[in-house]
């Protein structure tokens, strides 16, 4: 099996949803962890030129979280509800304060290569086609490349 | 305005989508009570010949909920999380014990008609036609009608 070392991202043709691939040297334990202790996400979600700051985390089945981003002086809100947080999948909502009514369900599933690799795949489904293709236009790729590589980063210093 | 006095259940063409319409004798006040307050909920929710059972109910913004429901001695398990709650919306999501891995993010509309009415609009978003097809052939139809009959007639009561 090939090592996805770039994040792939791919609109699906039928279906409202964007999907993200990559492959981390880590285990599916650390991956979990890095997307629900709040001390190692804060470190590494979002573009590198931006800090970010917790406001409510529960990272837990039926829990909710809240997280501000600074980037150039602005902040950015973000918020949402757990449905599920399990060792292999995380399930839970995401909705950015300056597009309060729209709503993105958001899937992560944590898949073990077998090999001390984690395969991180990604589903966001949105109710439209064009609020789908909005996110893609809207240069998320930069976001989240800076951010995996960061995450990688941590790994590789030990730091998850 | 025709009043839509009967449940009208669309499936989107394009979307994997589930829209229902109807409208009540009611305030948008009481619709939002009668989704939100346990007690009242438990009362009309699903078909005749089921009762609900609250098991956790925490019907805010981040909160999060579970019910089971006794139909003919079994009981069926139902969970999900309260992404927003707000007077004219709520966003949550939902799954069914008996497809675990499957999700729902459902949004509810109450707008006020302006003469006593208001329209409940819903929308059931899910990640794949199968599975919203598989939906709609499930009879869901008639839990749905029953469950809105003895809403109504709670209305006309003064339950709500």
């Amino acid at each position: 099996m090939n090592r996805i070392t770039e994040t792939v991202i791919e609109a699906d043709p039928r279906l409202p949803v964007i999907r993200m691939t990559r492959d981390f040297a880590a285990t599916p334990e650390q991956l979990f962890r890095a997307h629900t202790d709040p001390a190692l996400f804060t470190r590494w979600v979002g573009p590198d030129a931006t800090a970010t700051r917790i406001e409510h985390w529960d990272a837990r089945t039926g829990g909710s979280w809240r997280y501000v981003s600074m980037h150039d002086g602005t902040e950015y809100g973000f918020h949402g509800c757990f449905h599920e947080v399990r060792p292999d999948r995380i399930v839970q909502t995401f909705t950015f304060d300056g597009d309060p009514d729209g709503v993105t369900l958001e899937t992560l599933w944590f898949e073990d290569l077998g090999d001390g690799r984690t395969r991180l795949r990604t589903q966001s489904l949105v109710d439209s086609f064009e609020g789908r293709d909005a996110w893609l236009r809207s240069g998320m790729e930069i976001g989240v490349n800076e951010g995996y590589a960061k995450l990688e980063r941590m790994l590789t210093d030990g730091a998850v």
